[in-house]
């Protein structure tokens, strides 16, 4: 078995996926296996009974989006009856921020991979305060959550459908150098989304207001293009994902409770233990004590080789995330003792337009004891409050060390 | 004489001014001492015999544009005749990039100094390729001019005048965090004008095609926001100048052949020298051969402690203007050495947040042997051309040696 052959042949795919986002639809149209009572949420499998405050929160407010529910007791009472299924949006070509819940009438963006043809999917982001993927579930929740179905959703989906849509990977490689590290600050990237979206809105036959709120949404939101940047990485890490003996990571995912792995040469299987409490900067009011496990599909970014791992190129993300910019530059100059590659699309002018570290091989990890790094919101611990700080985390040993006694086992080495 | 206390004054003044782009209107009703045969121009005062070829194309061009010339012969006999007054924008409370012209009917943006009550002004920029103020003057550039002031002017003007107007000062320093300089490098500024403009202008009532033509050329043009920037520099050093002993420098200028520059306790002398030919790359199919000496008020960038001065934010610029980001770096640790202040407002993540070197002290540079570094275009040396390339340059030592003497003249030390 030569595996350093497989992981080049891995990140190569990675490398080489193009996604392109094409669109807006409901989730129920367009998500593979998509049902009327289904819910994905982020990270690996969970039932109701182990699921954290924040997935529970988000749970029960996509179950009062859909009208399924009246209230937060009868949505909780569906979850608890198992009325409801739950599955890993990862098992849908999916992936979501945070709690990560898609509800089959929500909108979603469409990509499709020009390289290797397969289409991949996230919701609209919400922007900040209190949103559904930090657990809240109030009435200017669901409110917000409508008007992104009715007005947000169409209208930048008929701004995209007008064209050749926007290719993410270029927008993203801009955005790094504009000093963005594409998962907490994507502040530059929004913008360009934005300045792609603005003509193309401007020509559409709606109205002014609407096209006007649209704007502004978009402008203020320093998120706007997370959810694309997500489903774009989830098409890259796909494709690298199905080699044959490779130990690279394809998926890194947190549902709040469990920290799950996938690898690329060990099929469907999630390797899985307890995530870890960010150690972050506090909103506030907000301590610690307030911090849910880590959780969220948006380490995806990272498993693309980007987010933490581009922390190089984001100096100014320290104001949020804690820390100096020197640490900034030393998270990515670790990664690189970790990864297979140096990307050739994504590159980082403070390292001398160095790419960055791609491809998480499970046996560096091991044997240097170094965890990936990843830069993430923290959420609060109950359901129903929010978002109360952002910090860097990283994922439990653990789930390499049982990866690589899995690979033992299934190569026979 | 307290000079330190001076140039403490004049530099606290300079980050005190806080500019807010108000509106745009014709240069004829807005700008003081305007009139019909007047034109300004970049750079300390200079005849027409003396001019350099971009200076005098970009001349030709205004007087095609005003209506004022047929064709480029007669517009050159115009200026040769005296039949056309030609004065910096500098003496008019303008500045403007390039030959920097400014013709009385030409759009220009209005800047109020809410601090110090000063109006400044400038001319809204072109974008690339064959643009007047790198002294092209053919049918397509006049042509633009004529966009530029019957729909983008009016548009962006009116999309201003609905609201308080954008704080250019809070726009440079988030922009200073986003890998811009302010100077050659305007990307996110731009973009962030573009965040400001966009639901602002699709609550116009205005045709939805020309909307979405503004939209896509202030999205398109990654300098879209230097021209304010260099009007809201002109305002900070402007409120930096005429204080009794200061040897902090208030204007650096070229217009193409004289580099030029004022001292805040000199009054209204310019101290001038021939402009160097900047350092830089090349477009493809010209060289320094083709090259004119440096030219434009863009330098006023750097005179206000961004620009070159901030390139330590910027290392994804060295693309644009050659050199290696660790010469980026160093070009700001450099300028540390001939300024009196670190800028309260503009910041540089790469340095942990220290404020850019601010307020150039004449002392310092002469003492020191280290002149100002100033990023800027390169323009062909003959009229008609444009742009050719763009990379760095320093102004002559001996104007701030002229300088140092005329101090000692004056105050008699």
């Amino acid at each position: 078995m030569d595996i350093d052959a497989a992981n080049t042949t891995a990140v190569e795919r990675m490398m080489a996926s193009r996604p392109i986002l094409r669109g807006v639809a409901a989730a129920r149209q367009v998500i593979p296996g998509m049902r009327p009572n289904l819910l994905l949420h982020a990270g690996p499998p969970i039932e109701w009974s182990r699921m954290s405050g924040p997935l529970r929160g988000a749970i029960i407010g996509a179950l009062l989006f859909e009208g399924l529910a009246k209230d937060e007791g009868a949505a909780a009472k569906m979850a608890e009856r198992g009325e409801v299924d739950f599955e890993p949006c990862h098992h849908h070509d999916a992936v979501g921020p945070m709690a990560g819940v898609i509800s089959p009438s929500m909108a979603v963006y469409v990509l499709e991979d020009v390289t290797h043809q397969r289409k991949t999917f996230s919701g609209l982001n919400e922007g900040y305060g209190k949103v559904l993927r930090y657990g809240a579930y109030s009435p200017e929740v669901l409110q917000r959550l409508r008007w992104m179905n009715d007005t947000l959703g169409p209208m930048v989906g008929e701004a995209l459908a007008a064209g050749d849509g926007l290719d993410v990977r270029a927008t993203m490689a801009e955005a790094l150098h504009m000093a963005d590290e594409g998962h907490n600050r994507n502040k530059a990237g929004s913008l360009l989304f934005l300045k792609f979206l603005a003509p193309r809105i401007a020509r559409l036959k709606v109205a002014p207001d609407a096209q006007a709120e649209v704007l502004q949404f978009i402008g203020d939101n320093a998120l706007s293009i997370l959810n694309p940047v997500m489903a774009a990485c989830k098409a890259m890490t796909a494709a690298a994902h199905g080699v044959e003996g490779s130990t690279v990571v394809t998926t890194m995912a947190r549902n709040g409770t469990d920290f799950g792995i996938r690898v690329s040469g060990l099929g469907d299987a999630w390797f899985t233990a307890p995530a870890a409490v960010p150690d972050g900067l506090y909103f506030p009011g907000y301590t610690a004590a307030d911090a849910n496990p880590d959780i969220g599909d948006s380490a995806i970014t990272e498993t693309a080789g980007v987010g933490g791992f581009a922390m190089a190129t984001a100096p100014a993300i320290v104001t949020f995330v804690g820390g100096t910019p020197r640490d900034a530059l030393n998270a990515t100059l670790e990664m690189y003792e970790i990864t297979v590659a140096e990307h050739k699309i994504f590159t980082l002018p403070p390292l001398d337009f160095r790419g960055t570290p791609t491809g998480i091989d499970i046996r560096k990890v091991v044997e240097l004891g170094i965890a990936p790094r990843i830069n993430t919101g923290i959420a609060h611990r109950l359901a129903g409050v929010g978002q109360v700080g952002a910090g860097l985390v990283r994922p439990p040993m653990a789930i390499f060390e049982q990866a690589l006694v899995a690979y033992a086992d299934t190569y026979k080495i």
